[in-house]
């Protein structure tokens, strides 16, 4: 294997690459990048068995300024985590690779490092996903979608579909939902209708989607998914993100959306926000981030308690006020993240009672977003 | 106590406080900040015993733009980490404090806390410095001295003299040595002579001159340098920093100091970080960092095994070489942190042999800045 490259197309791909090395493994292969030097593109590969990453490095034709020349094709695997380090400190931009007898030599400028190489035949192969079907969206719509609706997943396993994001395809509509059984985040984006797209449903891990968070930028490009039994791929520009779904059938969360509502308000996000960060610093105290709201006609109290520490209790005015005066109680944590997805100035939150679940949606946006938190029960209301 | 104060002069000053605050202790009054509103000042201190700060906020005179007014005058001591989090996040710029019975009300635009406060009688008293005596010079200055000097000091505690930075007043010239007995760094510098002072030499703790390196600007204003038995007070500014002194007789280190050399070298300092930061990955991988330094007439030749990863090597061009060939090997953490203080664009290294200390001093300096390290013995020589 001889191959020159460019120094910043090899870092960023390896920057990429190394967020899917695992931090422990008993396989120490698993540790490694491999590299295949093929006729005219050097692929690099990670895969700890859960997600697999494949970047790929080619000349683009339009550009005369070229990043890469393979010699002599070949393939090696070398220690991702260490090799960013050494290309991170190279002190030139044409990087030389040479391998013989699994020994690599990477040389740049009056630098020679001489590498022990693993045998590329015992890193394992990607799962085979065949990408017939592709449904394909918008990058920063994709990324927006999920960062909506991740942050309520499960992280304890006890029901492991609960722990990932669950994606529904159904005419031109696809639905995202997460939940941990406390919260919800319930989302609908409209998407080209693809022709016999067979695909349905899946769970999407949310390590998964944490990490395309990111690997993907928030670009206009498009992003391509395929789902296949049990695995998805996702394309975008030089990247191809492998990932298992989770199996098992998805709860039936249209009967947990109240219909009624006793009392409902409209509030300046930011506002609110800024206000339940201030009391969030003595409900960290107490087990449950617990924050009392206090609904009134023409004020909205946000107080909370430590025993420790003391106490504080704060007013907004809401912009609108319709129903009953209500006191319930809530996980300021839960309330933060729900609220921090919501990018419209004003938010809508409908409360049912101090013991069932409240929504939140954005005011004027165009995006469908429902959001849902079961309150705290209050030991003396 | 009543008093109104701007949070930013608030804030400033809680985030110095806050490095100060121990982060465990067996006295809880310890994680405390100690507020006294006073006539027309307000006082904030923390001490752990062995550091203390105390930062002042007052009007000053030449400002119309009052940062403080208290009404009524108190004392009060208030979690000091706690207390910085709610400033931060306060909504408006006027912060009013009120105490009675010991609880602390502390209001900003609609939000209002109430904490409690513990009594300041139980605060422990900062040490006793008689301030008659300074040393002065200008602050960035001050910093730099440290700076070059404490990176080399021993961390463990077997000797404890040598856990701080040597400081000896000698007519016009103050010198700052630190040692770890494998390495030194030896700085001399030119003082305005005080007419009458005392002071001959004393012993700072390693961790007193970090936070120092903290807490002060890099700024050409006077820093005030008190010493006393066991004890020194450091004043800038609104900033009154105590601790306490290491006791003990620092070693006579003149006589370890080679004067006749085997080998010199000038190379250029950033070229030669550069190759040893490479080396360094690999050194890493051993248990004394250790490099091999291969000097020849023409070529220095940096190199570093690991028996897991490889091998690298690197060759660089000297801007001079007298005396002749010499190999030795040396921990690359050690050089690489010499090297890292030296801020001439050249460095002089003079070797003595495979086994005896060399050096390093800048080149074209003003400072008058000399350091040492113990090669590492090699095994295959």
């Amino acid at each position: 294997m001889h191959f020159v490259i460019k120094k910043n197309e090899l870092l960023t791909g390896l920057q990429q690459i190394v967020r899917v090395i695992p931090s422990r493994t008993t396989k120490p292969i698993l540790y490694g990048v491999k590299i295949d030097a093929e006729f005219n593109r050097v692929k690099m590969t990670a895969y700890d068995l859960e997600i697999g990453l494949e970047i790929l490095i080619e000349n683009n034709d339009q550009d005369q300024n070229e990043v890469l020349q393979v010699e002599e094709p070949g393939s090696t695997v070398l220690n991702a985590k260490f090799l960013l380090e050494i290309v991170r400190k190279l002190p030139q931009q044409l990087v030389r690779f040479d391998m013989k007898n699994r020994i690599a030599t990477i040389q740049s400028g009056a630098a020679t490092y001489t590498l022990n190489g693993l045998d590329s035949r015992e890193f394992p192969l990607l799962p085979q996903v065949d990408d017939d079907e592709k449904l394909s969206m918008g990058c920063s719509l994709f990324l927006q979608a999920i960062q909506k609706t991740v942050y309520a997943v499960a992280t304890i396993e006890s029901r492991p579909t609960l722990t990932g994001v669950h994606f529904r395809l159904k005419e031109d509509t696809l639905t995202l939902t997460g939940t941990d059984s406390h919260r919800l985040s319930n989302l609908k984006i409209s998407v080209d209708t693809l022709k016999e797209y067979s695909f349905e449903e899946a769970i999407m891990p949310s390590k998964t989607l944490q990490e395309l968070l990111r690997i993907l930028p928030a670009s206009e490009e498009m992003v391509e998914i395929t789902l296949a039994d049990h695995q998805m791929l996702i394309r975008y520009d030089n990247i191809h993100f492998y990932s298992r779904l989770i199996e098992g059938t998805y709860p039936d969360i249209s009967r947990i959306i109240p219909e009624s509502f006793r009392t409902s308000i409209q509030i300046g996000t930011k506002r609110l926000i800024e206000s339940i960060e201030r009391a969030a610093l003595l409900a960290r105290e107490n087990d449950n981030h617990v924050i009392r709201i206090h609904l009134r006609p023409s004020q909205t109290e946000i107080t909370s308690t430590s025993q420790e520490l003391g106490k504080v209790s704060e007013v907004i005015e809401p912009l609108s006020f319709e129903g009953e005066e209500l006191l319930l109680a809530c996980n300021a944590r839960f309330l933060l993240e729900s609220l921090r997805t919501i990018d419209t100035e004003d938010v809508s939150i409908q409360f049912t009672g101090p013991g069932s679940a409240f929504i939140l949606k954005p005011i004027e946006s165009d995006t469908n977003h429902l959001q849902l938190i079961l309150p705290v029960r209050l030991n003396h209301a």
